[in-house]
C-alpha cells in the first residue's frame, strides 16, 4: 500500500511529493472514451462496475499517488428531488432550479446508502482493487448551490448573489438542505472505505471576502466539523478556484489540506494560509500543453515553492483538460516523483 | 471645473472620495436603452453625436464625477482588420479568429486619425460639453488578443494559452501589433482631448503570475511607458480582473491608479501593491441589488479599508450589469459622496 499521500495529507515526512490530478479519470484517456462511448455520462455514474474501472483507469496509466472516486459533483443534488442532465456543450442543466422558499421545500435530504448506494458501492469494490488511497468527494455547499440557483454554470453568478442580497432567508434554508445532505454524503462515503475527502468549492472564488465568511465559510466549517468528529483521521481537503483573495478567510475551514488555484503563487499562498496545512496544487492545466522540459521547469518551481509547507501534494490547479496530450500527464507525474525524491 | 476625480488619480488631497462605475453608459439606463432601439451597438459606438450623447447620459443621471468615453474594447482590433460582430447572447465575434504566422501577419496597424477618426470626433465633442473630466481608454494587449485569438469570449482561454505554450513566435509577433495599435490608439485619444485613460485587462488574471510576468506585463508597461513619454501628466489606471494572485506583479506597471476588482478587500491589495499608487474600486457589482441601508454598509467597509491609500476613486469592481436597479445606482454615487465628506 502506497500511503505516501496520506502521510504528506496529514504533514508527515514523505521519500517524495505525492502527485494525482483534479479530474485525472476522464476524456483525454483513450481507456475512458472507450468506455464512454458504450454509455453515457450519469449511467457511467451510476454503474459501480464501470465507474470503478475509469477511477483505476489513470492509477495504472499514470502511476499517481492517489485514486479518486470516478463521480460528479450534481449527483446528490440529484437526489435532492431535481432532474439533472448532461449536454455536451452546454455541460449540466437543471430544468427546474431553484428559485423560491417553495423550490427549496421541495428539496429531500436523500438517505445515501439509498438514493446513492451506487457511489458507495464504487466505493467498497474499488477498496478491494486499490493500491493507493482513495479520495472521496462533494462539492462544497456553495458550490453546489450555485448549480441549483443559477440551473447549470453561469458567467456572473447574478442569480445567486441576487437569492443571497435580495432573500437572504431562502438561501439560508437552502444552504442548511445541502449542507446536511452533502454531509450525510462524505459521512457515508467514509464508512463505505473513503481514505480522505475532498470539498470542491468551484465557485467560491467569484465572492467577495465578506460574502465568503458570511454565505460560503460558515457551510464549509459545519460540514468539515460533522466529519472530524466521526473521524478525525480521515484528512479533508478543501479546494477554492480563485482562491487568492480569500486565503484569509479560509484559514478558518477546518480542513487538512487547501487546494490552491494556479492563479497565485504557492509560498504566497503558504505565507497567507499559515503553517497549519498541507498545501495541494498547483500547476494551470494548460500548461501541459508545453514542451516537457518546460513543463520540469515549471514542476521544479513549484516543488521550490512548496518547500515552506507543512506538506504538499502536487496537483493541478483545475482539472485535466479533455484536450490534453496524455504523454504530457505521464511525464508529469514521473517528473514530480524524480525532482522531488529525498532519498 | 469638477477635476476632484484627477487629483485623486494623482494622490492629491480631496474635499470628497470621487466616484465612476465602469460601463456607467448602458443598459440599465433608460435613456440609453432609447437610442440603442434607434441603432445597433457598433453604429452607436461609430456616430460621435450618439456616443458623446449616451457618454453624457449617466453624468446627469447618477452625478458621477467623470465621463468615460462611450465604446468598446474592440472598436481598434475591428480597425486591425478583423470583421466583428455582436450577438445578444454571444456577444462579439470574430468569425476569422488569429491562429497562426499568416492571421498575425495579415494585421494592420491602424493610424487611429484616419481608420478610428469616429472615436477621436466622439472626444472632442465631449470636452467641449462636460463639467467633468473625460476618461479615454483601450483593451490592454493581453485581453485583446484572448478575443482575437479565442474569436470571442471564453470559458478557459485554451486557444490563447496553447498559442503562448506552443508556438510563442507566433504569440509575441501578436502582441507586437496589438501593443503598437493600442499605444498609437491612446496617444491620440489624448490628443483629442482625454484628460485620463484607463487599460482594461479583464482577463489577464487567468494567467499564473510567472505567465502575466512573461506575456501580459511587458506589453502593458510598453503602452504605458510610451504615454508617459508623451503625456506625464495624464492619468493611466490599469484594471485587471481577479487581480488578487497578480499584484505583486503589477507593481511594476508603470501606471498611476490600480482597478481592483471585488474578490480582494481593498486594504489587502493596497498593502500589497505599496504606497507608489492610487486604487480604484472596488464594490461587487451584484452589490447594487442589496437594500441600500445594506449597501450603505458596503460602501463604508470599501471607504474605511481605502483610508490608507495614496489616493481613491470608489468604482466597482466590474462593470454595471444590465439589470441593476438604477435608483440603487444613484442611491450609490450619492452615498460615497456623503460618507466620504472632509468638509
Amino acid at each position: 500500500m502506497n500511503d505516501t499521500f496520506l502521510k504528506a495529507c496529514r504533514g508527515e515526512s514523505v521519500p517524495y511529493t505525492p502527485v494525482w490530478l483534479m479530474r485525472q479519470a476522464g476524456r483525454y484517456l483513450r481507456q475512458y472514451q472507450k468506455i464512454r462511448k458504450k454509455v453515457d455520462f450519469l449511467t457511467l455514474c451510476k454503474t459501480p462496475e464501470l465507474a470503478a474501472e475509469v477511477t483505476i483507469q489513470p492509477i495504472e496509466a499514470l502511476g499517481v499517488d492517489a485514486a479518486i472516486l470516478f463521480s460528479d459533483i450534481l449527483i446528490p443534488v440529484e437526489a435532492m428531488g431535481m432532474a439533472l442532465r448532461f449536454y455536451e456543450k452546454r455541460g449540466p442543466v437543471f430544468k427546474n432550479p431553484v428559485r423560491r422558499r417553495q423550490d427549496v421545500e421541495r428539496l429531500l435530504i436523500p438517505e445515501p446508502e439509498e438514493a446513492l448506494s451506487f457511489v458507495m458501492d464504487t466505493i467498497r469494490l474499488l477498496r478491494r482493487e486499490l493500491k493507493v488511497p482513495l479520495i472521496g468527494f462533494s462539492g462544497a455547499p456553495f458550490t453546489l448551490a450555485t448549480y441549483m440557483i443559477e440551473g447549470g454554470t453561469s458567467k456572473n453568478f447574478l442569480l445567486t448573489k441576487r437569492m443571497i442580497f435580495e432573500s437572504p432567508e431562502v438561501y439560508r434554508s437552502l444552504m442548511e438542505k445541502i449542507t446536511e445532505t452533502v454531509t450525510r454524503y462524505l459521512k457515508a462515503q467514509i464508512s463505505a472505505g473513503a481514505q480522505a475527502v475532498q470539498l470542491f468549492d468551484t465557485w467560491a472564488g467569484v465572492l467577495s471576502p465578506h460574502d465568503y465568511r458570511e454565505y460560503a465559510l460558515p457551510y464549509v466549517k459545519s460540514v468539515i466539523g460533522a466529519i472530524k468528529s466521526i473521524a478525525s483521521g480521515v484528512p479533508v481537503i478543501y479546494f477554492v478556484g480563485q482562491c487568492a483573495g480569500l486565503l484569509e478567510e479560509i484559514r478558518g475551514c477546518g480542513a487538512d489540506v487547501i487546494g490552491v488555484d494556479w492563479r497565485i503563487n504557492l509560498d504566497d499562498a503558504i505565507k497567507r494560509l499559515g503553517r497549519r496545512f498541507a498545501v495541494q496544487g498547483n500547476l494551470d492545466p494548460c500548461a501541459l500543453f508545453l514542451p516537457p522540459a518546460e513543463i520540469e521547469g515549471r514542476i521544479r518551481d513549484i516543488l521550490r515553492r512548496a518547500s515552506s509547507s507543512r506538506g504538499h501534494i502536487f496537483n493541478l490547479g483545475h482539472g485535466v483538460l479533455p484536450e490534453t496530450p496524455v504523454e504530457n500527464v505521464v511525464a508529469m507525474v514521473e517528473m514530480v516523483h524524480r525532482l522531488s525524491s529525498r532519498t
